[in-house]
């Protein structure tokens, strides 16, 4: 089968390469679609940054060179040993967190934040691939009204619902979103749908903010605590991961509020005596747990269109080209599916 | 009467001024107990820091040189035009606070992060004297069983209750409190109260872990992670204020986590990147709200001892010498209560 595999920064070749049949509690499936995730880009553009490099993954058993892509969905072909939970035929998204199942967060129900934390398609095989081979337990059965182009955009949309799951935004409450890219794009969309009040998108982008009013903000601007004004909103998303956009979110929070901090950067410095005298909370997100059950619900019973973010799909053999360095190039694109098998399914 | 006036850095006078009348809305009270607050010792080590020189306070109206002291409890000697909560010869707790009563913070409830954030004794005339005048929506009047000298501790006893409630302690947590003034021994105690498991105190000072320990805590000793161990704790109260032990308390946080940043410091920096891929909270929490009451109930109907983080009791004239300076010399003192009016009421 055909499969984009992650050699080194710059070096994504889609080969030959060929099929693993699935050992016992593992399933392979035909893949639909796989996404392309800022992490995956990161990988291709200076990686490696999550990507295993000599010591395989405990739980993947795997190193680089692997399949990359974690943004999967598609149709059962074949399950190993023990394997009750799907069949051949069966539609599924994929949830690609490893979980060990027996470390202190595992036992608590936090699989996101596993010892062993990881996901198909950066720490061990994954997606960007004709066909992909993972465990039983990140599958999830579509219902025959949620399409493969729906759970195509599951895993960003995943993400996004766990961060406003944590943020616990209360009914009517103001939210702004720094950072407009999918995620930002879904944390907006999701955000109306669960009660916020104002929903202020802040971007530097005009097709990006355009975009986001689209998805339920309010209002939109390229500079948030312009937009956002008064005493600061109740809760902010930080989308980005830069210093300098914690510290815009920080400045546009108001007194007493929350700054969900969603973007990976590096070291930060902020003004500690600012943020205990405003009484502001930090809350972090990474990943997601027990929320495809929810998405699922969304798409098939409320009818939820979370796929607004997908702007391109393009075949398997061009994803350098046409996602990667595209991707790289501007903000034309927001969300690029592949379509391994050349042909919507 | 005499009073402890702040002037500049290590210039703290006791002065006989006048004393002033309730004005509409005020209460005079003849001061029983008046704590020396850590913030207090910066105000004389080396501030002004919160004092407000020049300009004065919008609530207060008042600037320096003014009379220090926030942590204070006494007996209502007069009341001033519309006053009806309290009478002369009631026995009670000031609660310092000023409210403006009209943000947007007041409005929601939220008056320890009024726009105008300040203290009586800080940021106005305070309680280092015979008498105080403060506003009559400061005060909690005591039941009968409600000691002054319990009354003393109530303000440290506040800011520990409300970092406590912020935290929202699970039952069974495993709770860590690094740095034991007396902020971190009273978060020792009421985590104990409030159902926390495993109490984890750290210090340096041998005699201060000895108290935690008297105070609930079930472990004590000087380095956080060592006693911590295993994959950290729940929630970590960071009762010291520096970018090290903020550090130390993050590193001693399990994966999912919370820390609790009380402490006040300067700008720090963090690595971002560990905060967001462990899933961590940063709490912070500043002065408090609505628990007086409740500090109220555990004295007198549970019968819990507050008190027990007083080391000495001094006269109002030796406060530089007894008070200031022997703190700021060492570690034998936690709680320092002056007692303005020379014996014990």
């Amino acid at each position: 089968m055909k499969a984009a595999i992650w050699y080194g920064a710059k070096d994504v070749r889609v080969e030959d390469v060929p099929t693993a049949p699935p050992g016992p509690g593992e399933v392979t499936i035909e893949v639909a679609y796989c996404g392309i995730c800022g992490s995956d880009l990161h990988e291709y553009a200076d990686g490696p940054h999550a990507i295993p490099v000599g010591d395989p993954h405990p739980e993947s058993g795997v190193a680089a060179p692997l399949v990359l892509g974690h943004e999967f969905c598609g149709t059962v072909t074949e399950v190993g040993d023990g394997v009750t939970e799907v069949a051949a035929g069966d539609r599924v998204a994929v949830e690609p967190h490893y979980r060990c199942g027996s470390c202190p967060r595992c036992l608590a129900g936090d699989y996101n934040i596993c010892r062993h934390f990881g996901f198909a398609g950066l720490m061990g095989h994954g997606g960007l691939a004709e066909r992909a081979t993972v465990p039983a337990y990140m599958l999830h059965r579509l219902p025959e009204r949620v399409s493969l182009e729906q759970a195509a955009v599951f895993e960003p949309a995943a993400v996004a619902l766990h961060a406003v799951r944590r943020a616990g935004i209360h009914p009517g409450e103001t939210v702004a979103v720094l950072g407009l890219g999918p995620i930002g794009l879904l944390v907006t969309q999701l955000a109306a749908l669960y009660g916020a009040g104002r929903i202020v998108a802040a971007d530097r982008s005009p097709v990006r903010r355009e975009l986001a009013l689209r998805l339920g903000a309010t209002e939109a601007g390229a500079d948030l605590s312009d937009v956002v004004g008064g005493e600061g909103a109740d809760v902010v998303f930080e989308a980005v991961g830069s210093e300098g956009t914690l510290r815009a979110c920080l400045a546009a929070t108001r007194r007493g509020g929350r700054v969900m901090f969603l973007g990976l950067t590096g070291t930060v410095s902020l003004d500690a005596f600012a943020l205990v005298n405003n009484e502001q909370t930090i809350i972090t997100s990474v990943g997601y747990r027990d929320v495809h059950p929810e998405l699922i619900r969304l798409v098939d019973e409320e009818g939820v269109d979370l796929a607004g973010i997908v702007t391109s799909t393009i075949p398997l053999e061009h994803v350098v080209r046409d996602g990667f360095e595209a991707l790289l190039r501007g903000e034309e694109q927001v969300k690029v599916l592949v379509r391994p098998g050349g042909q919507r399914p």
